[in-house]
């Protein structure tokens, strides 16, 4: 057996001879700048004062509450009374608890048979947490759902990952893919043994998809024997923070159906847009609209409980809506989420929570409007706060963020730092990146990391620190940025 | 694009260009049988007294909840407050949940930065739920486990998979598995594309792991050009109840370090042995009392909260303890962990507290120790009661449940039963056992689906029923079974 390093060579299973598709997938959300982080925390635990900033403040990853932002109220009730049914019927339950999750927690326990919130649920998840799911999906888009194209998942991840094992025979299968990307598609293609088949984004036109160069793509990829089989749109985008316009939604839909593309539309952020000229529209209410049904077009459509003004990360909810598959391809899928048994129910819960939140009238719907609206107004004002100081910043350009929870600036790196970094071995944005974080204990992601034209550089950067963190944040990466630029000034 | 039906054709994606593995892949705790219950169930609900039954009786898959099974209200009790932190400071709260419960609660949201249970935590999840995990191993074992070992996962299912993708590179990668099996293991390792390498466990000795088989179906591999990398163990057995002598742990163990195999240690019965004379040993504690360290053997051990007393399916919770990988193929699982984000927080804290249960003098250690007692030994009880009408039966003979949840009964099938399965081209046992669905609503699995000597059959079916239906469950199966094999004697 053979070994790479010295450190490997006494066990049975080395880094030669696990399967190379795990060396091969990255991720760069958590990658080498997030250990280094996990070091300076450690280090400024023990020895406070060590280093030039007081804390480590996260701004790589789209985790809200880890940065202090409150669960909503009325889905954390709700939880809390399935866990433990016992309490429902006690006087001070009255006391602690809304009378609306009260009753919604009763509403969800007989859905589930035997009210057992503690066993497997049907594989797709429990049936009348999807017909909830299926009329907000209704009502969101004025087409319908039906409950039985719902699959609960453990948060979106899991979701992606069984469209990738379906579609992906092999290396000579492809899967068109927005560049900049999030990286779990990379991952996720690269795990599964297919290719990446990249369409890029033009930044110059707010990170716009061009269809032209989608079709280049696609026909470039064709041209070296590769069967493309789908084709993903992160709306809005992740790392790129636009909102597509509905135009360029139903050319993306028109495509998908000319070319037999399966559409897997990555919709986690549709809560979140922050300009009054973009509104989030469903690739389904897209497809609908331009008199497509179940046969023109196969769409799957990912959520998640993860993103939006929830924001609940930790809890693993979400579900895909699986539409245009054929009976026998949909048992393959029922196959598959079989073999996990089902997603937890928990998340379940929270998913149908979330496309189904308080109405007016109800007890708790003012305090949940009220968290809601703050929430989302917050990162509203964050957003724009974080995009004016990175436009302020020498060499640096940001589109706007028009939703989800980031900015991608493009920084233009002098050619001394570039020669610098390479001197390191480090990609020129994650030599910035690196430098950033040991000066101000600010953490962003490297460009390289999501995939960008060659030649530019990037970093994606959270819009979520909570409001008062902002100044301090604009403050130490103006600084740091002014003094790295002034050191490697050409 | 092919299409293997004329039901497929109008869609890209066929079942005929699909990813073959999936397809390959089988999963018979969820397959036809079930298909079939369910419709029996809509159609018993929907015109009553339509059947010679009144209910289906899910023995089918390990869901104790779903079949009234109540959950330890401690864990549940955690849970909630850990939901909705913000009830901990009302003093309404000290009337609804115990003094232990709601210090616990606190002392798990302490461990978590920021309180915050909605957030993405580590990829292997909470430092400080990975602490008391190891501690409780250690208790267990008597020796030291470490945190950094122990990766939290939704349930043990993801875990299994994380292993195959990791060990399995083609098909000429071979796992040694157990036959009969859990169909996880057949079911992963036709998705990752490798190659199941079965032993076969020993009826005659009550379901004996013989070492001498394992030894000659390596070699058998071997010389067919497989390269052997892992030994799946179930222990207690799934589907067959069997729980393992120290004696031959330590042979198993022996027989990998010189073979440089994985030992993938499926765990996940341990709190459930109903045999005065046998007892669990973990093969990490085996391992250690044979000397073997770190560098002797690599080992993995899974460990699940849907089963124990505590059968908390729904909840997804789980951990593996992962030792004796090099620092860099540990890397490789960490990524694999990484590239889902984390598993769900509530299943992470559940798996601490099943490892860390209230002790003697804690306000909830009665309540709990009743519960817990209470469900063992009524399991003890039915598994007995179950084998006793089992072995009862013509022609049918079945090993003791000395652990785990179920019986795996052999049914020496009359040849005219096998010519009429045939003719409707069903595997003999699947024929029983749609016929048993049919006329009695008992849902049992066709041993096909796990596995078994070519030519011997099987179904296996769960000992989880209340003890007020094992009665009725025994008359059923009994009248039924008599009437067909005097249907169909040769």
């Amino acid at each position: 057996m053979g070994s790479s390093s010295p450190s490997d060579s006494s066990f049975p299973v080395t880094a030669s001879n696990i399967n190379p598709k795990v060396l091969e997938c990255e991720y760069a959300v958590r990658g080498e700048i997030v250990t280094l982080a996990q070091k300076l925390q450690e280090s400024l635990t023990a020895n406070p004062g060590s280093h030039p900033f007081d804390e480590i403040l996260y701004c790589n990853i789209g985790n809200p509450q880890s940065l202090g932002q409150k669960p909503i109220t009325f889905f954390r009730e709700v939880l809390a009374l399935s866990d433990h049914p016992a309490i429902l019927d006690r006087v001070e339950t009255q006391g602690l608890f809304s009378t609306d999750s009260i009753e919604r927690a009763r509403t969800i326990l007989n859905q589930i048979p035997g009210r057992a919130t503690g066993a497997y649920s049907h594989s797709q998840g429990i049936k009348g947490l999807r017909d909830a799911i299926a009329a907000g999906i209704e009502a969101r888009d004025g087409f319908p759902a039906d409950p039985n194209d719902i699959f609960l998942t453990d948060g979106a991840s899991p979701a992606v990952h069984t469209m990738m094992q379906l579609l992906i025979r092999s290396e000579n299968d492809g899967i068109l893919c927005p560049i900049p990307q999030y990286p779990l598609y990379s991952a996720s293609i690269a795990l599964h043994g297919g290719t990446l088949v990249p369409y890029y984004l033009d930044e110059a036109s707010g990170w716009g998809l061009e269809l032209s160069e989608v079709k280049k793509q696609l026909e470039d990829a064709k041209s070296k024997g590769i069967s493309v089989r789908a084709l993903v749109v992160i709306n809005p985008g992740n790392p790129t923070g636009q909102v597509l316009s509905e135009e360029n939604q139903r050319e993306i839909v028109k495509f998908c159906k000319q070319e037999g593309l399966v559409l897997l539309a990555d919709e986690v952020y549709q809560e979140n847009v922050y300009v009054p000229e973009k509104k989030f529209h469903s690739f389904k209410k897209v497809s609908r609209s331009l008199g497509y049904g179940e046969s023109d077009i196969t769409l799957v459509s990912f959520q998640s409980v993860s993103k939006g003004y929830h924001g609940e990360c930790g809890k693993r909810g979400g579900y895909m809506e699986v539409t245009g598959f054929s009976a026998e391809v949909r048992e393959q899928v029922y196959k598959l989420a079989s073999v996990n048994l089902c997603s937890n129910v928990s998340g379940q819960i929270l998913s149908s929570l979330v496309m189904s939140p308080p109405k007016v009238g109800d007890e708790s719907y003012e305090l949940y409007n009220a968290e809601k609206e703050a929430i989302l107004s917050s990162l509203t004002r964050r957003a724009k706060a974080l995009e004016d100081a990175l436009n302020k910043l020498e060499g640096v350009s940001c589109n706007k963020a028009e939703g989800a929870m980031y900015l991608f600036p493009r920084i233009r790196l002098p050619e001394k730092a570039i020669k610098a970094a390479e001197a390191v071995n480090k990609a020129p944005d994650a030599f910035y990146c690196t430098r950033l974080l040991n000066a101000t204990g600010i953490v962003v992601v490297p460009g390289s990391g999501f995939g960008q034209v060659p030649g530019t550089w990037h970093f994606r950067c959270t819009i979520l620190p909570q409001e008062d963190k902002i100044p301090a944040i604009v403050s130490r990466l103006t600084e740091f940025h002014e003094k790295f630029i002034d050191e490697f000034r050409d």
